[in-house]
């Protein structure tokens, strides 16, 4: 069952936002939808799911990405769910970094947030299957995100490269094990056992990678951005892309910071390269 | 004295936002500029002036219209201010359609307002000028707006048509002497003789324009817009249009709301509207 909040005509196409209950997550969810002009069951089109940042909801990308343009001239249907579970019962805590706002994309093991805290289940299986039945799409997918969601991005798409024909991020947390925020959400989510990290870790899951598993990947990363060195970490992956010699272009931008003016002046050129990979399916 | 608050790089150029203290509303006032890549002392770039809607800030524009990209292409420089003075010693009310954040781009006549709401002055006079004397910028000049904002772009331009070469706006309220925002925000900062007000409304100063002062002017508006029937009346507008032959484009928009999706849709065609005049200059 699908609730409609809102629906607005935008670049020809539509921006719709719904809520469900969610199995994954046991409470409503609710994500945003944009279905380029032209969508329809007999022209069913591919879908790019977007993963926001800590404290996102489903509204941020929408509203100040300036994607749709693009979207609406390749005929990309855009999926942004919510960062987290949400509401009274949802277990929080007082800060930006965890609980309500930063799912970080697991599924979560350690009570109080077991019952909440699988977005990982909800991003990989139970959204798709839902934006399938639903809408006027293809099963054709690819994945991007922000910060957190750059994370949650690569780190799904390496977990299920055969789900996703390409996978892309700006400014993403490579290597949450090895930073601040990672390791904060991780040791509230899966316990301090470091062992059920490395699941959830870009890095560590290209390390281990298959090269038949290989799939396209697309990283923006701005040199102004001030979490770079801290938390970002940008360099592990380099380091594990030049390793395995995994086909991921990681292209560095001098004066960027972390903000969606960052997203804003190179989300065209993801959506390109997204479209390129989507189509050949 | 310009005091920088922020600095982001975007799409090649900067935005960037300022505060000053004004001497048209006694008081602080933010601004934000973006500049195009490549505008420099010598190579200046026009400016469009962009007056937002009720509530806003400089921000609502700068984060959620999608300009950037064609701004930069084109070398157009965008200067958003605030939409009313601000602060703990200027007037307010709590309703989100007088007092800050309502300005109407009028000068006030009547206490306690006329000390801190002279936007008319500081839109057309005080602004340019610093803008002109602080960046890299020509004075060739365009204006545009959305809602309170488009009132106060056609308004301004029809009032002061040798200071731009263009003029434009969406969902404006083309008519304020004759709804009930621009009757409740008149009638406090002007005062109830009716007489002061024509001097701020688009429909009066239209039907009283001299053919040697017109100038390009082009208006989108949504047919799904709350606003349309109440408030905004553009049918007011299509009248004076045909009875003055005046060289306004007014494009309706089936489906599309009163909303930044709907700027979104059409900004880079007011964008490309607003360069064929600021390079003909």
């Amino acid at each position: 069952m699908l609730d409609n909040l809102s629906a607005t005509k935008v670049s020809g196409g539509w921006h719709k936002q719904y809520s469900h209950t969610s199995i994954s997550t046991h409470c409503p969810m609710r994500f945003a939808i944009f279905l380029p002009p032209g969508a329809s069951q007999t022209n069913k089109v591919p879908v790019l799911y977007w993963l926001s940042g800590l404290t996102c909801t489903d509204e941020n990308f929408m509203q100040k990405a300036g994607a749709f343009k693009m979207a609406a001239e390749l005929g990309i249907a855009i999926v942004a769910p919510d960062t987290s579970p949400r509401g009274d019962n949802v277990p929080d805590e007082d800060s930006y970094d965890f609980g309500q706002g930063a799912g970080f994309y697991v599924n979560a093991t350690q009570a109080p947030y077991n019952t909440h805290y699988n977005m990982y289940e909800y991003v990989v299986n139970e959204l798709p299957a839902l934006i399938e039945q639903h809408f006027p799409v293809t099963d054709n997918k690819a994945i991007s995100g922000h910060s957190m969601g750059g994370h949650g991005a690569l780190m799904i798409a390496l977990r299920n490269p055969q789900n996703y024909t390409s996978a892309s991020a700006f400014s993403p947390i490579v290597n949450p094990i090895d930073c601040p925020w990672g390791q904060k959400a991780f040791s509230h989510y899966l316990g301090h056992d470091k062992s059920a990290w490395a699941q959830y870790d870009t890095c560590e899951l290209m390390k281990k990678a298959n090269e038949n598993d290989y799939l396209p990947m697309r990283v923006e990363q701005g040199e102004a951005d001030n979490f770079l060195v801290e938390q970002l970490k940008i360099e592990n992956l380099f380091k594990q892309v030049n390793e395995k010699n995994y086909p991921a272009e990681i292209n560095m931008h001098a004066g960027y910071d972390h903000s969606y003016f960052f997203i804003s002046s190179f989300i065209d050129e993801h959506l390109l390269f997204h479209q390129s990979y989507l189509q050949a399916q």
